[in-house]
């Protein structure tokens, strides 16, 4: 009961960390909520680095709702472990005494060393009941990106590729490879982004926007785009009235010229501008270095139903006379295969 | 009432017709059965060129149930139109008639206009009442790659590829791309194939057997081995130990030099060997070639989960040092794209 209890909550607690979703970097998205006789008497999540951890604003949320009463004896459910030190902000721990709650559950374990086990320590010296590890798999599985961060130094890398299926990236006559759905998608992944990367080449060639546009869900309204980063060999080569150097973002990009070091780049990229979440959106050159590196943590690849050939792939050579355009019916989950299976036109 | 009533028995033709699929060419899969006051009096398809058609079969059948005396004033179903001409058996509108069936209800429409409708004439002058076009479009589906045939004098062309998450063919160090549940899938492909063809270098390189060996169904013991077609530049480049020329389907490898006109190719294949559905299993350059001249109909391809570059592809240049295994953690149809997403590991 206790533990089914416990899980419940926790989904909560993790719903919450949800909703700060690529807003909270350096730190992680956090969600915490506050609980009595199975009663929720306050929640809150992480918003921004430098203000109120998950704790105090579900702490917080339950005074403001009048309950502060009821916080005695009450269990507050956190993703991760609660801070102990003071940073840019107090520590939780101290939020978490001074509220009078009773027990502590929490998911994942700080990954830093120095803090590990510390919240726990502190926290049952003041007679405080603590539950680690608890939806430690599914709070593990959130702060993924984060844990890499803190662990290596760089920043969780994404690739996100657009193909036909014939492992194209670009079409002879169109733009846009991908749909309208799919594009909404991939503005969702920017969302969840700090920072796009893309080369010269893609800048000169499309020049993109890179900012959140048309995702799936409407966006905080404290989410920042995200940090445009250009990687080119020639900065003088960049054509300055790109949008990315002119539209009202353009203090959000980043250009770095003849970069060698792709890991000391992704080092400074996490210490200096606190990135945890890099997409890379660049062409197959550039993401063949990161690749190469061993850097790329996500893949992320849209197949949009066409054969054509061009440069590049399956299909060697050229692009063809006409494009086909693929009419799926079937598409299966093979084992870790997918088969797709369809007509061309 | 009716309608349903109709509707249910084609569907059960349609699994008669179904049990013929890779056995019947030159001829049509088709499927028949015999219904009288919904009950099921008998069943049959057309399993091989040169042998009875459905219609026959089911009538055939219905007798050795004892059905014979049950056969006046029924009803028979067949997936397509039943044949008015003497081919290497008697038409099946004697048959029908001869049986004292009541009514007949059909699929699809006899391809060859010189027979089209000829059927209905002569069963409704012998006060039998005809109902064409009962599950047409199923029915049509299904036939497509005959019609196709009939209709261009040439196959049904599949193109089954087998690529990586950056669109190669290749792996750097082991044979195969796919995992055992999809090399089950297309080895089912093969069985409802007549002919694989492949090129030259695939025979240097792959020494394929371009046999049915583990599908996901058992085959009829009928079905024979598909043809084996093998286009080369140059015969005597062919290592005359290949698995093709030596095993004991040698006799089924048919080896074509310097093809230029593949249309013609094509035409030969059909109206020589009745090849009706053709599976394209060679390399890039050639594939490139049946595209390029439009004659590919169908597309079918697997997508392993791994991203390790190499030649031709999305991610151009020599292979990676280090493949990288994707895992999936999500898939979803997006419109008429497919995402997925994963690690890589």
């Amino acid at each position: 009961m206790q533990e089914q209890e416990d899980t419940k909550w926790m989904q909560c607690a993790l719903e919450q960390a949800r909703m700060g979703l690529g807003l909270t970097s350096p730190n992680p998205p956090v969600g915490a909520v506050i609980v009595r006789n199975g009663a929720l008497l306050g929640q809150g999540f992480h918003e921004k680095a430098g203000e109120a951890h998950a704790e105090r604003r579900a702490i917080a949320d339950a005074r403001s709702r009048g309950n502060a009463g009821l916080m005695k004896g009450a269990t507050i459910y956190v993703t991760l472990e609660p801070c102990s030190t003071v940073g840019r902000t107090p520590a939780c721990t101290d939020a978490i005494i001074e509220a009078g709650l009773a027990r502590v559950v929490y998911g994942s374990t700080d990954p830093d060393m120095r803090h590990q086990g510390r919240a726990d320590a502190l926290l049952r010296a003041a007679g405080i009941e603590v539950c680690p590890g608890v939806c430690k798999a599914a709070c593990d599985r959130f702060l993924r990106s984060w844990f890499h961060a803190v662990m290596t130094g760089r920043p969780w890398v994404t690739a996100k590729v657009a193909t036909t299926l014939d492992g194209r990236m670009t079409r002879r006559q169109s733009f846009w490879l991908s749909g309208v759905k799919t594009l909404q998608y991939a503005h969702q992944l920017r969302l969840e982004s700090d920072a796009i990367l893309i080369g010269g080449n893609t800048l000169r060639t499309d020049d993109p926007q890179l900012t959140i546009r048309t995702p799936l869900k409407t966006p905080s309204p404290r989410k920042e785009q995200p940090w445009r980063i250009v990687l080119t060999n020639n900065m003088l080569s960049l054509p300055p009235m790109a949008k990315l150097f002119s539209d009202k973002y353009h203090k959000r990009t980043l250009v770095w010229e003849d970069v060698r070091d792709l890991r000391g780049l992704l080092n400074e990229l996490y210490t200096r501008y606190g990135i945890v979440n890099l997409m890379l959106e660049c062409g197959g050159k550039l993401l063949r270095r990161f690749l190469e590196e061993g850097l790329v943590n996500e893949w992320m690849q849209s197949i949009s139903p066409m054969v054509g050939a061009g440069p590049d792939h399956v299909v060697p050579g050229d692009f063809l006379p006409q494009e086909f355009i693929f009419q799926r019916e079937e598409l299966i989950e093979c084992e870790r295969d997918i088969i797709i299976r369809g007509t061309l036109g």
